[in-house]
């Protein structure tokens, strides 16, 4: 295999896509630990005044009067292409088999969205405002790279410290676009079609309803969206976000719901870093694929994953997860802490305390 | 809910069920760093001379006149019951709704294997014959807990190294009896029968045909077992281990194949063990549940998963892997390695180099 190629493949048994993007790592040396870790880079090249160290951007959101935390930079929030892309803009598909295998071309984008210019800006200390622009960002580029055919699906993710995957400090997020959709939203497509043709309803509405009234599992809320930790937690402290009203695409986001929306992320956010003392986490963006027929049966969601404990070999193996943490205990200690959305902008924990 | 109680919930929308084990974790403080790792035990529960430190035994097998390894402890291998079981023994499954989500008490069994009486043995320099003791328990133990009606599957799984969620240093693997057969089962039995409806053959059976004929992915082979790098790895250096011969269940194995089984395993440990640097890593046997009616369709195998990379958002959210390393690659480097298998018995690096 051509090293600058990457691939998409598919498990013959699961029928599960897996990217296989030999760019992302250096070649493995035989006898030494083998690492996909970047190395430290100094300066970093997401701050401002480093902007030739990334490809040029595809988006950004210059500083406003009122923004505050520009820093200087001009901008505000800045969307590149990732310079170790997992896949390729260029090309088609290519479908073909080999053997009893299927394989296509890792045709797709692959970007970073730089969510601050302040090299040590936390997300959970973002002003709304800020946090908003991220969104706005997100979605943007979202509709932008669904207007391109050959893409299935498009990912919105976020990797924060080094444990959860992130492997450059300063505050980012990340969008790729597939030529397929991925097996987790394929299999959440099916779940709720189960339930929509037993009851008629949007199992989501329905878990929003029983959430709201069993309240045990709620972590926050507010007019448009409710944080809670989901009866089936595969893990420890995980948080669903849902919007109260139902809407199958995250792209159908209103400039208020965005305000709102970045709101409820925030919060969640302080909550873990006060409660888990700054933990490691993922947020992931699950959304409807385009032109999904059935509307009714998506609700579009925001799930957040701290990484407080290694996934060992009997989940990854058996897709059976042991959470060793109650979820009506996760969100009960989220819950009584001090209302943190009334601490003024700025670093909650001193960065020493981190 | 009670902490004494472990549970098993299903998610509403993926149908996977997912074991709420708060016994196995201290009570959070909401404002210290959660851990679920257990404290440096000192001395070892596991070794000889410690053994009123664990419960009592289920299965312990004297060490031969010709072992050499048990280091005066009089056993050789000893299966006990976890100490910090993730599911209980006691009970019935007690089945019941609440609300729109379902439930059932966390019924199962929980078993530690003790490899080795000695402490520092890596399992990769265990004699062949100390590994196939090691088998044979699993085997054993597996067989006498399917004898309970009210388990539906077990699984064997082995953590080495802490960052594959091992919480101590002595040698062991894990025996789990479930009420219920594991998602990733499930998804196997539902792919391998497609593949049968449509072909007529165990697809397993033909993936070995055409990796043998392929050879690029292979990574050794014995008379009776082949492993190789599977065509859409999920993460680098994955290996799976099938038998040549067609079987469904682990559980069939015969003296003879439990020798050829444990050369092969111990013949990939060491490889991961000189080319990657002493890995940690996961050891995942798969089979088919008990009493299922289609043999022909599913083909048991070992999956071993070397953990080098973090698993972050993007793949936990999706259930799409990008691996930078692709599996030919890996392979090459596992099997480009001096013939390990010729070293003799023994640590192959000092302990000073892991």
């Amino acid at each position: 295999m051509h090293r600058a190629d990457p691939e998409l493949r598919k498990d013959p048994v699961l029928g599960r896509w897996v990217i296989i993007a030999g760019e992302r790592s250096q070649r493995p040396n035989p006898f030494r630990r083998y690492t996909t870790a970047l190395p430290a880079q100094e300066p970093c090249p997401f701050c401002p005044g480093h902007e030739s160290m990334t490809p040029k951007e595809v988006l950004l959101y210059e500083a406003g009067a009122g923004s505050g935390g520009s820093g200087g930079a001009g901008w505000q929030v800045r969307v590149v292409p990732n310079l170790f892309p997992a896949l390729r803009i260029e090309g088609t598909h290519d479908k073909r088999g080999e053997g009893l295998y299927d394989i296509m071309r890792g045709i797709g984008a692959h970007e970073v969205v730089i969510e601050t210019p302040r090299h040590d800006q936390d997300p959970a200390s973002f002003a709304r405002e800020q946090m908003a622009e991220v969104v706005r960002a997100w979605r943007e580029r979202m509709i932008d790279l669904l207007r391109d055919t050959r893409f299935q699906y498009v990912m919105i993710f976020k990797n924060h410290g080094q444990a959860a995957g992130a492997s450059l400090a300063h505050a980012h997020s990340q969008i790729i676009a597939l030529p397929v959709t991925p097996a987790r939203i394929e299999m959440e497509l099916t779940g709720t079609t189960r339930y929509y043709d037993y009851r008629g309803r949007c199992i989501y509405c329905d878990i929003l309803t029983q959430e709201l009234a069993d309240a045990k599992r709620l972590v926050a809320e507010n007019a448009d969206f409710v944080a809670f930790a989901p009866f089936a937690s595969r893990f420890p402290f995980e948080v669903t976000i849902l919007p109260r009203r139902h809407d199958p695409l995250f792209q159908s986001l209103t400039p208020e719901l965005t305000m709102t929306f970045a709101e409820i992320l925030i919060d969640v956010l302080r909550r873990y870093k006060l409660a888990l003392n700054d933990p490691p986490y993922n947020v992931v963006v699950h959304t409807a694929p385009p032109g999904h027929p059935h509307p009714d049966r998506y609700h579009w969601q925001v799930e957040v994953l701290p990484k407080l404990t290694e996934a060992a070999g009997f989940e990854w193996g058996s897709g059976f997860f042991i959470n060793p943490t109650p979820p009506e205990e996760a969100a009960r200690a989220l819950r009584e802490l001090v209302r943190v959305m009334d601490v003024p902008d700025g670093h909650l924990l001193p960065e020493s305390a981190r």
